[in-house]
């Protein structure tokens, strides 16, 4: 095949793989999509082999899915047949960590985790951090602009991102590498290829900010009656400690106690409450953290905005109560299969938009397992459902979900993203002048519709 | 002339001045460009009638200059004799503070210090603040991706932005509105249109993040050795205080001495010192607050990072101090005229920039005044330079100036934009590849090249 000989002679033939030479994990990815085996998996080692690749790609009219780490739950790095799939991980450098300006310079294929441990080996942090550290991707990440565990104190991907390389379609390459915070010389171009899942260009190298490691870390659990108790307590945590709250996860009661069902947990509190909050906070100084915290959950009781509260007086107390949280590991084990949902909504909806859900989701399928939980303060509300629970009927609860998010004006997608699962759900989203504006950049930057062409939208 | 009266026809008369009828202040902004009467000035009251406006402008092929406070420095918003002037003042609305969620809904028009104002009512603070705060409108503070006082803690105009409301130059409307924190569906669009100089879009309306107001805040001047030291105090600071150093100004000597002698202020320390930094941080606790820096400066000054401290004991000694870093309000007074840089560097490279422009300075204007100061924690540099003692050769020291930002890595703009005035240099900062991109971005979404033609760079 001319095509395949003509890749190989760009990049070398040690670099292209097809059929049984690929190794089944890049067939699909954590979305459950159906797998496929691609033209070819590609797996260049530089910049110019990338945009080489795009150029033999480009000349024969063969389209490219970039592939990260693969642990996307929205399907946008599943391949295709009739196109290679790009795999970033041998450019996996952290290329240098500059203290002076507190940021780091990585290749797209380095993991999050490589990232984290890059940054705490010089008394930093990376402000992104998510379950599947130890396999994601920058490159994903960047292009996914993940959220996760860090947004409420240093914001989402995005935020991270001084400067990407990106290789355009056509092979030119943008080395938007500048890592000043201030730059303002025309179009941010690369705020358009974050978020942008591969469809306008394949980032190759970033320049990402660093976070002074905190010193001292408070954590506690708080017992609530309801949800805009959650909300003003979450005020006053944030107007107490401004730029210090770095983790409000609240618990709806189905959640607790599934959580505590499927570990074996005790309950935390002498009675069960309706809601719970996971506090985590961080400062300089344990002790006086820990009580600071403790006459604000004092305050916060007596305005009755809490119910009951504890203070985790170590740090395996303070795992203790994130063990709570993080039953979302169990959820592949306990559900068949587990129907997650990603929305954000207007915060002060939230409430009303679960309490919605749940009614409706009763009345059509009496006996349901749902759970509902989120980085609420992100705006960002997760619910998982057991699909035997419902009959397997995915498609009748998506529509129950995406039809509350766009009464409620929310986002079917908070964090991950649309790829091909929420195609269908993205006008609950979006306007059709929106849809009209994103079909016109794409065709812009990528004529020929061969990056990833058929995710987040169709052209 | 029939597209006079088809606007008339479209909006109202009242709402379309001609010739005479225009005030002057529209016929340029605060960048000195030279005066041009607009072919009309529009100023209309809703979204609507900016839509309408814009689709009677690309019937007719008539070009639109969109104007705000019209206090930009780099020229974006100065109108075109073929090309109405489109002004936002009239649409100044706050619509709406969310408290729960922490946001501001406001049009484009409203003033920087109305939002501020509007947020302190509530107790919450806005976190972009800047000298012009009482004449910018936030549409052009979105436009220019404003940065100013507030960008170490809180980033700059882009991360303040939740939503924003765009007209496209076919009239059409993205009502991208939403005020989640997390929105991953499809292309961030809202992205484009920030920092765009009114080139891709018209922004009518916006939501916009607030923060609490601080209780308590710590003011510091510090006498440093040399720029590294500077650095390292930097990165000090933010290691104890992390999220809460609300400013970190330098000031070279050349900068305080000019000051002092302008304000007939007394030197600040027993002894002048090459380096000045006005440090501020914000906290909870004043008392606690003060202590907690005065052990920081003292452990700097152990460790040769500081030469002397002196910690505001009162809010009247805390603007004494300011008061030294805002001799800037006095530029058009004493120097005729003042020739403003404004660059960003990576970090670490700022003193010897500083260092390699004031050599070719010194060496090709002997006895030039020159003053450095800036925004250190935001990679972003400040000279200004008075045109007599340069001979008037404001072109010579921009290419001396723009030809070291190259060479460092740096960028010609880091807050101000492109406009007119910076047009000539852009390629300092951006590569053909970038340019090219730019471009087919720019005909994506305005095809005829009706916004804001000639601004940024040219079709």
């Amino acid at each position: 095949m001319e095509f395949l000989a003509a890749l190989e002679r760009a990049i070398g033939a040690g670099l292209v793989q097809t059929g049984e030479a690929i190794a089944a994990r890049h067939h699909t990815d954590w979305s459950g999509a159906p797998p496929v085996v691609p033209l070819a998996l590609v797996r260049p080692r530089s910049t110019e082999e990338v945009a080489a690749v795009l150029r033999v790609c480009g000349d024969h009219r063969v389209a490219v899915v970039p592939q990260g780490g693969l642990t996307g739950l929205a399907g946008a790095a599943v391949p295709r047949a009739d196109a290679i799939a790009l795999s970033l991980d041998r450019m996996n450098a952290i290329e240098s960590v500059d203290l002076a300006a507190a940021t780091i310079t990585v290749q797209a294929g380095a993991t999050l985790q490589a990232v984290q441990e890059a940054a705490a080996a010089h008394g930093l942090q990376f402000g992104v951090d998510l379950g599947a550290r130890g396999s994601c991707q920058i490159g994903g990440n960047l292009s996914t602009n993940a959220g996760g565990n860090g947004v409420l104190q240093f914001g989402m991907m995005r935020e991270q991102t001084l400067g990407l390389e990106v290789v355009l379609a056509d092979g030119s390459v943008l080395p938007m590498l500048r890592p000043m915070l201030k730059n303002n010389t025309g179009y941010d171009l690369k705020q358009f290829f974050i978020g942008a899942e591969g469809t306008l260009g394949v980032i190759t190298r970033a320049v990402l900010r660093l976070h002074p490691a905190p010193r001292a870390r408070a954590t506690a659990l708080v017992a609530l009656a309801d949800f805009d108790a959650s909300l003003a307590l979450l005020g006053r945590l944030q107007s107490r400690f401004p730029g210090a709250v770095a983790a409000f996860e609240l618990m709806w009661r189905d959640f607790i106690e599934t959580s505590l069902v499927w570990q074996g947990l005790r309950e935390p509190f002498d009675a069960p409450h309706p809601f719970a909050a996971l506090v985590e906070l961080t400062g300089s100084d344990e002790a006086a953290l820990g009580e600071a915290l403790e006459a604000l959950l004092a305050e916060a009781m007596e305005a009755g905005q809490a119910v009951d509260a504890a203070i985790a007086q170590s740090r395996a107390q303070a795992l203790a109560f994130w063990k709570i949280r993080e039953a979302t590991a169990e959820l592949p084990v306990h559900m068949q299969p587990p129907i997650n949902f990603d929305v954000s909504l207007p915060m002060a909806g939230i409430g009303r938009f679960a309490a919605a859900c749940r009614s409706a989701f009763d009345a059509r399928w009496p006996g349901h397992h749902s759970i509902f939980f989120g980085h609420v303060g992100d705006s960002n509300l997760h619910i998982t459902t057991d699909g035997r629970s419902i009959g397997g009927d995915e498609a009748g609860i998506e529509r129950v979900v995406y039809d509350q998010v766009a009464a409620f004006g929310g986002s079917v997608s908070a964090e991950h993203g649309i790829g091909l699962h929420k195609k269908p759900y993205l006008h609950a989203s979006r306007t059709p002048a929106e849809m009209a504006a994103m079909r016109a950049i794409k065709r812009a930057l990528d004529p020929l519709d061969l990056l990833n062409p058929g995710k987040v939208f169709d052209q």
